[in-house]
């Protein structure tokens, strides 16, 4: 590809993650935006829906049904569940050679019994599931790169994935052990209108969430199982926090003989030329905080006070490494550009 | 004690805790306030120092040594951890007929090595932290209403015991698999000025802290050692949540045998004539909104999808049955009143 | 009315201010509430809806129509704005011995007219429009004892008014330079889930709303021009605090001649035996944080550098003093209960 | 100028606008930065005291006296008030050739007996104070490039000039009438550690403060002034708002005969061109969230319902181009490179 820039289809472009999506694009060198799809908001401007934008130049938002794919390099599809998977089918069908990093959870899970299982109904695009690459970067990133159909992961799974599966690919901690707690800021919830999600509802305190029940558990199995070389099951409890960005997951394991520096050994190896993944100095623990608004992932871990337990800590922005940056890291890699390319965004703090 | 009111004097008047007894106190129907004191702004009022009482009559903030305390029927002892010892030997030394509720960490654990291990010197009133009684009323009420010191427990503590005990009591879980995730609101770490607890640094955001080494650890390995009959040494790490008031802790426990539905019922059992226990139909957790401003304990039981393991919800507001509310209550059976007098708010929400 | 306890309806107990009547009424020694309706969620239970009152015994929600009106003595009504003219027409109908306390705005304009005016339509009972009290208690005490049909007033405007009426009626200050600049929580937006009320779209901003357009200008409008004597329009704009309770107003004045410590002296003087308003000293301003969760309403007066020129503050908790607080205080008065009874509550704070 | 970068040092590190202005440095393509002075932290690195900045490297934070001037082109100054003063004489005699960008208020006021009246001490640099530009860009661009240094404005003032100077200047409102209701976050109070400033003290709650007295009075009265012909003073009162970022101005005036769509027009003309304001269409008001982490001023003019009155709001980013942000356009200006450049971030919102 040479310097031109990529032609840029953003679909569901109403919600936080489409707007950040836009956010980024906006300032990324090498894309152009060239189609905004809000169904229910079609025919408005993008400033009309989120005036942040309205300094800015941006094609008007319109029906999916309006967009010409066929002059469109890659497509985020930022749609909600289960209307995807027929969205993105008909975008193939349309055109082929297009790409599309999707942010939903309709392609994540590779096994079409396990899809079934979560989500109560048979997957209706079975090749495309088939075709479709997980896209963590850290870990898949070579088949990223040649990937048409990209499954960007949920916001708690890369969150709770990243730190875990070199200690399991390790052996070094029990995979029966694995303890996750999970807190989300809000914008996690989505742009709908419920009762559940107004200020005065969810503002000055905390609360757990679809306890023992949340779908982003597939994702979380089909990972561990496959770094672990066997089937773990994880105990994970996600929780709402008062804030608007942030993914924090405390992480309580057991080690198979090793010390909690040698976990932190392990994860500091692992990822020292990653651009994304900072791990703190043994002891020391990041908060929500560091991340938010840039792309990085902040681990730390330290040792509990009985031997052979550990704790570790690990913190991303949801709306962006959690998806939209993750995304755009995405295409990075899809269309052949500097991964970081258009994510050099430092955290914003306070 | 006839209908006259006693007399009760709060030590450590100008902190949030100091503040809270005066909120409950002065609307309890049997408490008369003789004296506050507040070291450093002694000669100011109470209205200088918080407003919100400035349309009350309260005695003049003084030092400790102005006060008379032959006059005092009981009192509060909100002081940082360490001066308590020292403060609180003298006041029995001029007045031992006096009760005193004591809302420091000085007299919680009963062994004096274990005292010595967790603070990193020797009690300093080891007669004294022999005949404290530990002031988790639901637990110890008959002592409590014997006693003439009572160590008021923490707001971590009295959130992760309750839900805890009565399982361990019935040997229905394993005490090896205990992971506590707690989570609290700012107003417990008090009033001082210190950049860490600045709203632009803990807004917007959430992080652990005292990772593996809380001093709350102390008094969950009392407890749940007494109750499980053998030493027990749980996982525990607190976090700092951006809301005022509330402890929120998410348990993790593995059963010996029981079902989840079997855990509920004991503790629904348990505590079912409780005042300040209620606890949620099986499936269903509390929001730590839902005690604010409250003496509630409010918790829930789910079963995890893997059976065996099940998720404990506890909450409680910090500043009320995490220390002044839970301070009355004491006091209410220390004078000998009726449990719940002047501890009837319901939960302000929003 | 011997030590019987009141009969008392609330009509719509689902919102805010709904849930803050069962709030106070439940510890209120003279009340007891009989009914709880709901229409769209009618056959739910209140703590299905409010968790916080779950240990408390209450009726069932039901529909107004399921409603014996015949048994009680005082209905609530805090049904959204149109709607209730209707329903209390139909109440009257049914008992006419019945007290009404409506928390909506549909009698706080006396004249049909003004009505037209800022609703775009019509009044439908007028004849009730004409006997409604304005239910600002400090001002309209003795024609509230003998009310049968309360109107309550709004938030912002009670915060408003109470400032300005006493320095209008010295004629202390010009009508013509009034500027209001009021700011509020979100629970005065209410429990309907609408987007703009998101905890992401409201939390960490500002914003102005209604600028310009406000309703509540009618009622000030009304209140402000019977105390001067002559047709008052201040400038008046509502903004949105991240805050769950409070209106803070500030207001900006100009003297006919007298000194700011002049204007002090009016309010201090006016109000100084009436138990829920605090003048701070002069010079001297209240955060809303010292009337959250109180009934109490606080003012400071302060001297602008420019002789001539003065600021007061004004602030209030918007659901205790802004709506059911003050809609109790109108019950105790038209019941003939003591003023502040079951209102006792402090601020909570922090 | 090469495409060589230019040689940064940043006085006053470890505040707010210190590591704002290393978070937008780090990502300018023609910024170095070279020295990093945090008196109290010298030593420390800067990922010791914001964690944020661990992925990048940064000269270690040093005192004042170890920086080398003679190799640096600009300096910004970050320190606290009247220190500043001392510090600018003595970085000019060490290196007179370098370039300053002042971020505090010492040379913002080019009267020395009004700096004298503000401040309550005459002025220790007063040629320095008769040589420094007034750093608004949109109103003083073509001096700014010419100087030697540069007195960055307040973060309240910017917000308040920009949209009052164009219609000050038009003649089109009286300068009388003007009251200005000013709101921040957080952040604008510093990162010291005050009581008055912790997450308990100011969540869940507004205040105003400095109420007839706050410094910034002087700038606006200077700028007013200047546009108007003639001495104004407004009326102005600074609030806190518990939000990290954001300044929020909602201003009242009254024209001399315009209507307020005038009004409008005046502004929108007078900013046309300008990258960093926004005006809106008539009749709308941005929130702050809207301008979050960006450069952007955005501006709105709506109609009072009685003629000849109008209101209008102005918002920024309190550390953006209320401090920082501003100050790099200063530098950009200074340094001759594209005003615009490293300052093209986007608000982040949620």
């Amino acid at each position: 590809m040479s310097e031109a820039k990529a032609r840029i289809a953003v679909l569901g472009a109403s919600g936080y993650t489409g707007s950040e999506l836009v956010r980024l694009l906006l300032r990324h060198p090498r894309a152009e935006i060239v189609a905004l799809t809000a169904d229910r908001k079609a025919g408005q401007s993008m400033a009309d829906v989120f005036p942040q934008f309205a300094p800015f130049p941006l094609p008007k938002l319109v029906t999916i049904d309006q967009v010409d794919f066929t002059g469109v390099d890659l497509v985020f599809c930022a749609l909600p569940h289960a209307t995807t998977q027929q969205v993105i089918k008909s975008v193939f069908e349309k055109a082929p050679a297009v790409k599309v990093v999707d942010l939903s959870a309709d392609f994540r899970l590779s096994d079409p019994g396990m899809y079934e299982t979560w989500y109560g109904h048979p997957h209706s695009a079975l090749d495309l599931q088939k075709e479709a690459v997980f896209g963590l970067v850290e870990i898949y990133r070579d088949e990223i790169k040649k990937g048409r159909l990209i499954a960007n992961p949920g916001c708690h799974t890369t969150t709770a994935i990243l730190p875990v599966v070199p200690l399991l690919e390790a052996g070094a901690i029990d995979p029966e052990s694995i303890v996750i707690d999970s807190k989300t800021g809000m914008s996690g919830a989505g742009r709908s209108a419920k009762e559940a999600m107004l200020f005065s509802e969810v503002s000055e305190g905390i609360n757990a969430y679809s306890v023992g029940s949340h779908r982003h558990m597939g994702e979380l199995d089909q990972e561990y199982s496959k770094a672990a070389g066997r089937p773990v099951k994880p105990m994970f409890v996600p929780h709402l926090v008062p804030m608007n960005r942030g993914i924090y997951a405390t992480l309580y394991v057991r080690t198979t003989g090793a010390k909690a520096e040698d976990l932190h050994k392990i994860l500091a190896d692992y990822y020292q030329n990653e651009p994304f993944v900072h791990v703190f100095p043994f002891g020391q623990v990041p908060h929500s905080r560091h991340v938010r608004g840039s792309n990085m992932v902040m681990l730390g871990v330290v040792a509990d006070r009985v031997e052979g337990r550990a704790i570790v800590v690990s913190t991303i922005d949801n709306l962006v490494k959690g998806a939209s940056g993750q995304a755009v890291q995405n295409m990075n890699l899809v269309l052949g550009f500097p991964e970081t390319m258009g994510l050099e965004q430092i955290a914003l703090m306070p």
